[in-house]
């Protein structure tokens, strides 16, 4: 009797797009219309709020992932990536309402995922290098995989900023509550 | 000149139903028609998959917020709350598809928010206390607060469970990925 292991996967590019694909639907079914005090909550100091992330996603979106990926292609370890401004969504997102954050970000998706499709990656480019400039040499593959982890990376974030927000209200309950609790389990 | 202090909000059952109302929608976009490999993965041993948690979920709407808040409203502390079975979703979910899971939170949610307005609470309401057969005595603000969080909490768990799968695909970016480094920052 063999045991499956439940707790990998090897990356595919259809696994992998039906997540991506997913993010934004997720986005707007959880923050579209909510209460601006939600939107707005962070975890202090120099912490994101949920529209904070939304602009940061754009920014990827326009700036990381495929243009990344082309860098590898093109041009492999030769060149490093630019670097990722992590702070470039506060000025991206500056006085705009978040409805329009939603629906951008879900465009570029679309357009990114569209572009992915059409280089017809195969298993070979999958294993083509790039360098990053902090990290050295890393993969098409590994690249790929972590636009899918940071997407859900940034989901968990979302709905801990969220839950947090309650983090006084909940009262005795704070102890089953992992996500206030700070254990992640 | 003062502060706002946005990392905390004073409960409100406007805003909490805003974030109620929410789940479902939330789950479906990410979950359904996901391939099987990914609703199916977990984090090892005993840990639960998204298909466990939509279950759970389900089991919380039938025997968990709602009629623990009627129990505070007609017994008060004379009567501490039944426990709840953290297990309970196995036989719920066992050989059903998670499409009809989805539909079935869904539509319990609805009910259980068409209740909670028919309860019509007062501020004096919140305030009235019940009896948890652990955490001991707890009022119905709590009650509520921690419905909200514990929706978003299981929403934590989905994402960082769907990441984990690639924590090995990701290479190098690991150490960025707080979600697979296990560090909740």
């Amino acid at each position: 009797m063999t045991t499956i292991d439940r707790t990998r996967r090897a990356f595919s590019i259809e696994e992998a797009v039906a997540i991506l694909e997913r993010t934004p639907a997720t986005l707007d079914a959880l923050l579209r219309g909510l209460p601006e005090t939600w939107i707005a909550g962070n975890e202090g100091d120099e912490t994101w709020s949920s529209f904070d992330v939304v602009g940061h996603l754009i920014h990827g979106e326009r700036t990381d992932w495929i243009p990344r990926a082309r860098i590898i292609l093109q041009e492999g370890e030769g060149r490093a990536f630019d670097k990722f401004d992590r702070f470039a969504q506060f000025a991206v997102s500056k006085n705009r309402p978040l409805a329009a954050l939603l629906d951008e970000f879900a465009s570029l998706r679309r357009e990114n995922l569209e572009a992915l499709k059409a280089l017809k990656l195969t298993d070979a480019d999958l294993d083509r290098r790039g360098r990053h400039p902090e990290l050295g040499v890393v993969t098409l593959r590994e690249l790929l995989s972590t636009w899918v982890a940071h997407d859900l990376d940034h989901i968990v974030q979302i709905a801990r900023v969220l839950a947090r927000q309650y983090s006084d209200e909940v009262g005795p309950w704070r102890a089953y509550l992992r996500i206030i609790s700070g254990q992640q389990g």
